[in-house]
């Protein structure tokens, strides 16, 4: 038997001192891509040295941390919320694409493009104060099962990234989430799953607006979209909030490309990675997905020698419940 | 001798091994409310400890961590800007507010409000990458110098707070600047000066654009505002910068006001502070400068208890380059 250990994130990780590194990786030129470019950036003299305060990884979630199968994880945070509020929303019956998702019918309400998400969105995630939302999210995180595989989403992060995550951190690297999901939906839960703490999620955004509410300060959610980030949303909103270029980047479609770019192009060593979901069989097989394709990222990552991941080859263990 | 230290900002905070901390403050009851206030969040046990990841503190810049007068020292950057660039734009002649900017009267291009203050903002900051406005902004604050003092802006920061920086992060406190100056001016040099890297900076900023230039990415500086960090815009963009509340806030002025407020209405023990320039002999007196007012702020404290500095008298030393 071996001592409890409090953070979930170092249990997970398997990250006992004296274990090698990454051991959900296969050996191979993926693995060892990795560990050279950890090895460089670190090595003081070394000609691919990079100073600790510049050692920035940036992750997309969706896809790259988590799965996003069968439907994206916050898309399922948003059917389940619409179906307990519609209650009060008599008028979504008639009203697309609410009464679409209320009767199941996720086609017709994809149907309705970026203009039918943000609405989805907004009518599900404002409304109320910053810290109601999340306590909302926190009892959805605890309670939604996935579909097929019946468990937590928070179950279906990837074990070989958590890995990947404490072992830059381990280097020196401060690691941030880049994603297109909700920065106050992640929020709530990354921090216990990844050991990213909220300052180091950026993410996409509604208004927010102070009030004073009965002589308490409130920040209350506006059903207006504040900012949205993705594809060349995201390089923008590193500069923003990080205001320095990573030297390292994680995502796993067409919409972490501009931010793969942007970080690629640095002047000091850098690194950009894909993450290619190829396993039908213990995850999803697909080249698209409800948040965009993997098409031009996987050529311009040929061209410009970026490291993808091959799921099925490259990862011996998917989710930290699988035994290793 | 002592061995020479590296940082700049240790060897401006007189942080040496076993020294008292905040020699430059005062013994009496403003300096007393900041050591009792961290040493109750930093006891084990104690019924106002806060666990490490949630000491957060948050300083405004202009007037709280330098100083502001004559104007905003970003104000004199977009003055000098101005004159530089002002041949390539002979139509400024006739244009307000430029032309009476160009002229030397500030008073008539004052009198054009918020306005005239972003119109001569956007086209100072605007019109170049990231990195060409990284550039210029480098070069101003390192030739710049103060109008009255002739030193550059960067020697006219707070002793006394440089101190209490060191002696929060000493205590395991995360410190952001939350300022209405723009982000992109003041994270060319904050690092260096105050020990806060450049993704612990919020501020102003303009709206910048990813586009690929001769096949390199780059983001353009657009003449066009995306948020202003003032008033009730300080409580919000700590939601979305920090994304937790802080539990200790730092300002001089009404413009700070909902951001003491939202931290102090934090359920954990919580810490206010205005700083109040009394000293018209070694800096400057006022209630009110380009900035705004100290006013509803200070009744505020009053009524609640937060801590005033009072400059004259609570300060022993105003700026590094003063001996002690």
């Amino acid at each position: 038997m071996t001592t409890p250990i409090s953070s979930p994130v170092l249990v997970f990780a398997g990250h006992a001192q004296g274990e090698a590194p990454l051991p959900s990786w296969n050996e191979g030129s993926t693995k060892q891509s990795i560990v050279n470019f950890v090895g460089g950036v670190t090595t003081p003299g070394d000609v691919h040295f990079v100073k600790p305060e510049d050692r920035i990884a940036v992750f997309d979630n969706d896809g790259t941390l988590w799965s996003e199968q069968p439907i994206p994880f916050q898309f399922a945070f948003v059917i389940d919320r619409l179906k307990e509020i519609a209650p009060q929303h008599p008028e979504w019956k008639d009203k697309q694409p609410m009464a679409a998702v209320l009767a199941g019918d996720l086609k017709t309400a994809a149907a309705g493009g970026v203009r039918a998400v943000v609405e989805l969105a907004t009518v599900t995630h404002a409304g109320m104060t910053t810290e109601e939302f999340s306590k909302i999210v926190k009892n959805w995180i605890a309670t939604a099962r996935h579909p097929k595989l019946n468990r937590p989403y928070t179950d279906l992060i990837f074990q070989p990234m958590l890995e990947l995550l404490v072992y830059l951190r381990a280097n020196g690297f401060k690691t941030f989430i880049v994603s297109g999901g909700g920065v106050e939906f992640m929020r709530v839960w990354v921090e216990k799953v990844y050991g990213i703490p909220p300052e180091q999620v950026i993410g996409s955004s509604i208004v927010t607006k102070f009030e004073m509410l009965a002589g308490a300060p409130v920040l209350t959610r506006l059903p207006e979209v504040d900012f949205i980030d993705d594809n060349v949303g995201k390089p923008v909103a590193i500069n923003k909030h990080i205001g320095r270029r990573p030297i390292a980047a994680f995502g796993n479609s067409d919409g972490d490309l501009q931010m793969l770019q942007w970080t690629a192009a640095s002047t000091v060593s850098r690194f950009a990675l894909l993450v290619n979901h190829t396993d039908s069989v213990r995850e999803f097989a697909y080249q698209a997905s409800t948040l965009g394709k993997l098409d031009e990222a996987l050529k311009e990552a040929a061209m410009k020698g970026w490291t993808v991941v091959d799921m099925k080859h490259d990862w011996n263990r998917i989710y930290p419940f699988e035994t290793a």
